[in-house]
């Protein structure tokens, strides 16, 4: 039997062709895809979405809430899904929904957006390279109209310069309605790159699409600083008597533990000062169909808090990687969409709701894990309702 | 109607308290659960898993392969299961795995392997912090009596220490079987830290189960240097005539390309001088039942490239934090269990294959990604099989 | 005996008070102040430059070159003091300088030049300071006004603005002439802030002069992106037979050698992927008056490498953060002015220049130890010229 | 005339030849060099320490003090001279030194003391450079005796292992007595390399003697994590009255202060969490006759404060790569040996006094402009001593 996996030329996305793929992995690998073929849609709707289809991975989902939210666009009480195989996650996340809703609520809100593609272009020296990256600024608006000419919702907002032997690095920053964008944004940008290479008047060696300052699928530190995809923070404000009775630990131990971790955090290294966003982001990308491999970038994240002379604990989470969005990508798939509905977040201008949420989200298992580490119940948790073997 | 999500005293893992859940988030959402509530299997297994349960993520699987792997664990030819929702993906990975299999395959090598939790100790001053940290030292086995009495598959390796102002951090290092052993680890290190409490002759001020430097479900610098999970090294060396038919580039094109992306990773701050392991790794983990969380500090990765006299590339990734089980977690979960075993890695013993596999399929996706930027099809690419808007 | 220092009222700056300072170092610690005392200078020139001045460091010059500079300020031959008490340094560098010279010379650039001060402003929450950073660029002009009152060098070029959690920090970037800069950017932002203060519509809560983003006596990613002092960058082309020659190894040698000490740089989370160019800068710092704790800053670097069919290697290192002044600081003290004048760089409208010769000594010393430690004589110069212990 | 500085084959190291090279500079420059030769003591000393020496740098000294030393090997007051051209510098440490000494005094400690050489070695494949890997554990002990054959102070503590692609890294890390050390571990390491290149029974295609792991004159988030040179914690804690009469400020606001300074320093990826300890460094260390260029890696310091409930502050700071010698390198030098014997720090074990008390001066450095900032009178005190221009 041929090695090759079984593809049509005319419907790749057909129940048949995906009966076929499973069984030619069958019969290559002698292993059962009963559960992998069980799946209620059209495998129409997954073209553009995946090739050689051949079935779904059936991911538990929990759900989690109310979520008290306050944003700009998410306004209320919401139930959240989450997907994951994690044990505890979901009762975790939920403890902390559950102290925010009594603290009156997470607010939330979106403070940045943009999306990227950095091209590098290279050049004989690095006067010239200077040179080039003058005439990119007095050009800008003629550059605009070429990379947006691709593209109804990309906008070209502005062109961030790095300079580095003969080399100029250029990163362009677009907003992208409600899709994530980075397809979009290479697109613009490959336009934008074709034009300057066809009107710059001196000499351009090369460029290359891609100069690794996007940084896709990837955390960086220009992340941290300049944003990718949405800049949000997620802010309450908890009594601390409530610290008390739900989470049984106070707001001064939760506040004094902060200098300590940012500590060690600081030693490692780490791209994150708070707990594990990670979690929490995950479990709601997969729900919700995004991209879940900017978890890489989306798991970067700021941490801040404060103690006032009233007992009453601030906590602020900056999220500013967060790659998400409402419309295309995974967002119209079966069970994703149903999950970005019951969030009021499917389709249209719905991107910086979601976004909110997932914010939201954040703040509580950020609330409900350093309670958890602090007050002596997280090893015991996990062995109730997870598996420490 | 309260704003309650149901639960039950007896049996929380059944389907009609899924179907409860499901009926409840109807009414509060107004959204339709059908195919969230469309899984094949018996929601008992989830036990666990999950909280909350009321139906499931589908999320498309495509099939890739045959993947050529010379491990110490993997050998042969297999078929892979990647779970995504992002178009070209599959097909992109697809095009890499061809290229490797031509050369002769991928050689993947597991070199370091160890699962960390890492509690803070607090004293007076930096003197007391000292002389603990060397007690430590002293009592090493009977500390790793204490932690290991709670595992039986979890072995205390070693203990790292950093010292900063009054506090010692530790870094406990395990190695798990094939459990990716986050909770596992968390206990044994919580009851040395009880002994350590309950033995030390001085004075500790208090001790905190996580000092940060752990860095569960964030990247860091320290997981690059010092592993988090399985450190695996992918490996080829391809003809340059392969890459010029297969490829539609050049092996020294590909070759001085690094040299340029390296400088724009370096200012960047990027954690990862590749191009995009987290695609590969993430539509694994979803596939197989990870944690998923785990690409934060999975998507880390070190790239080397050479060019031989003979126009031969040689191509290497190191990701330093690969966390993956054959066992526990999700790893037992109906279609995550299917691809496993798709993988000849289910269950005891498989978890140094699955990483091989892992490590082979992120070095398929970084060769046909490097080359489709610089063979110009990276975005002709997206707009024939994905989606650019 | 007082513990206290002596102090005059009326002239803390002379020949006496030095005296009378010494003695009574001498006479609470036994040392004799006898070289220290050995200075040709009247201290009267050190006021603003030192407090409680007791006498001098006496470092040794040695001399090196001639450097050939094609720089856009410095065109020709350089003889450079380098001040250090390391053995074989100097003959290093010079071993470097004639390469270069053989060469052709070394093209220098300075493509960046802004000096910081970044203040943190304080709200209420997040949207708070959102709304604050959008009128801060809406009212730039005025806030340029404000800062630019308070100096006739330094201009206002822009601001950056950088969100977390309820905060809101500003980074003010000035162009400052021919002065480092430091405290005539740190008052202009005082007053720039004192305006904002007066004039925001709104409640700031409250300000603080620096959030930590400037990044002063610090190394920061930041400032390796968007530059601190000047942005400097040197390049050569060296013909494969002057690298054998001359230094003993070959070009493709140093070429290929640079590919695994990135790997290695990148592990360690180095700030500089190149070799020792703090060594240079250092050496040039307290010949020529700089602020020599700004080698925090100027020692990051960023290298690149590329070799042609001709066996020609270029080379590149990128300064982002070099800090120097050819007027103001220690640039008027006696041996130092002498240094400048030496390179022709004291006074007004030299700063660029000075810029540029140090970068192409630090690129001299690139060469010459990265050569040294492939040839394999790294160990034994040190045994000839310095002290192997 | 020649191009050539001058140099003699018998004695370079004479009052002639310094006079010959600065009357070439002269000639080739037009500068007066009547200032750099003035110089107190026989060139004949500096041989070992520079090459081509022509005279000396005179950078002024200020007397700071008393420090009020709690060490383990520096015990009471110490008078501190600083060389520097900034402007309240040693005004600014003076009064931090003044609050130390009310509040009792600074608590110092020598936690961990190492300096490396970093080769790597490079195989054929990711297994083979494992192997070898495991071989250097096994034998570590002959390793150790090739290394300290060639040094009498230098003691093998460990060797750190590093594996990426088919490269293993290695670290070796030793004690040094009283010097600095660089070169002497360089030696070591050279023949413990070429032991291991004569003795390992496989195949090493190659080794290079620095693979940037060491990482000699730039900081690393290694050398935080892992120190190079001494690794310095100095403490103290401050009654809040003193910190409101002498520094116009309060324990409060200082404590504060910390939290949204930290989000600051992440954001820019500072390498050091304080404010300034560069600037107290580099002033004992051109005082002292340190290698004034491993600034670069000590300027690197993690800061963590506390409040207690009678308003005391404790705060620390952690110097993780304090690079430091009383012996070797510049140690002998006029009157840089003087300034070594005015803290009873020259020569023979005494290298943790030194360690100490430059640890003591930075943290006087850290209260003293964390208050000013606070205070108001940062820019105030500039006007007033320094040259806000």
């Amino acid at each position: 039997m041929s090695t090759r996996i079984p593809r049509s030329k005319d419907n790749d996305y057909t129940k048949e062709m995906a009966d076929e793929r499973r069984a030619f992995a069958t019969e290559k690998t002698g292993a059962s895809l009963e559960h992998v073929g069980n799946y209620s849609f059209d495998p129409a709707i997954t073209a553009g979405n995946i090739e050689n289809f051949m079935g779904v991975a059936q991911v538990p989902i929990g759900l989690a809430g109310p979520l008290l939210v306050n944003g700009e666009h998410a306004q209320g009480e919401f139930y959240i899904p989450m997907a994951t195989a994690e044990g505890t996650l979901v009762a975790s996340y939920n403890r902390g929904m559950r102290l925010l809703r009594e603290a009156g609520g997470v607010k939330v809100s979106v403070v940045d957006d943009a999306m990227q593609r950095a091209p590098v272009f290279l050049f004989d020296d690095a006067r010239e390279a200077r040179a080039f990256g003058e005439w990119v600024t007095e050009n800008f608006d003629a550059i605009k109209d070429a990379a947006e000419s691709t593209t109804k919702s990309g906008k070209l907002r502005n062109i961030e310069q790095y300079a580095a032997a003969r080399m100029q690095y250029l990163r362009f920053n677009f907003t992208t309605g409600d899709a994530a964008g980075q397809n979009m944004v290479g697109k613009a940008t490959f336009f934008a790159c074709e034009w300057i290479k066809a009107n710059y008047p001196e000499k351009i060696n090369r460029y290359i699409l891609s100069g690794a300052m996007d940084t896709d699928k990837k955390h960086s530190q220009l992340n941290t600083l300049h944003s990718r995809g949405k800049r949000v923070i997620a802010e309450a404000t908890i009594p601390g008597h409530l610290i008390r009775s739900i989470m049984g630990t106070t707001a001064e131990s939760l506040f004094k533990m902060r200098a300590i971790s940012q500590v060690g955090n600081f030693m490692a290294g780490s791209v994150n000062t708070g707990a594990h966003s990670a979690n929490g982001i995950t479990a709601m990308f997969i729900a919700t169909g995004q991209d879940v491999a900017n978890v890489a970038e989306s798991s970067a994240a700021i941490t801040f808090a404060d103690l006032d002379d009233d007992d009453n604990y601030y906590i602020a989470i900056t999220i500013p990687s967060l790659i998400i969005a409402s419309f295309g990508g995974g967002t119209g798939l079966a069970t994703q969409n149903e999950c970005l509905k019951m969030l009021g977040c499917d389709g249209s201008g719905k991107a910086h709701k979601l976004a909110e949420i997932i914010g939201g989200v954040v703040l509580a298992g950020e609330l409900s894990l350093s309670s958890a580490v602090l007050a002596g119940d997280w090893v015991s948790s996990h062995d109730a309702l997870g598996r420490n073997r």
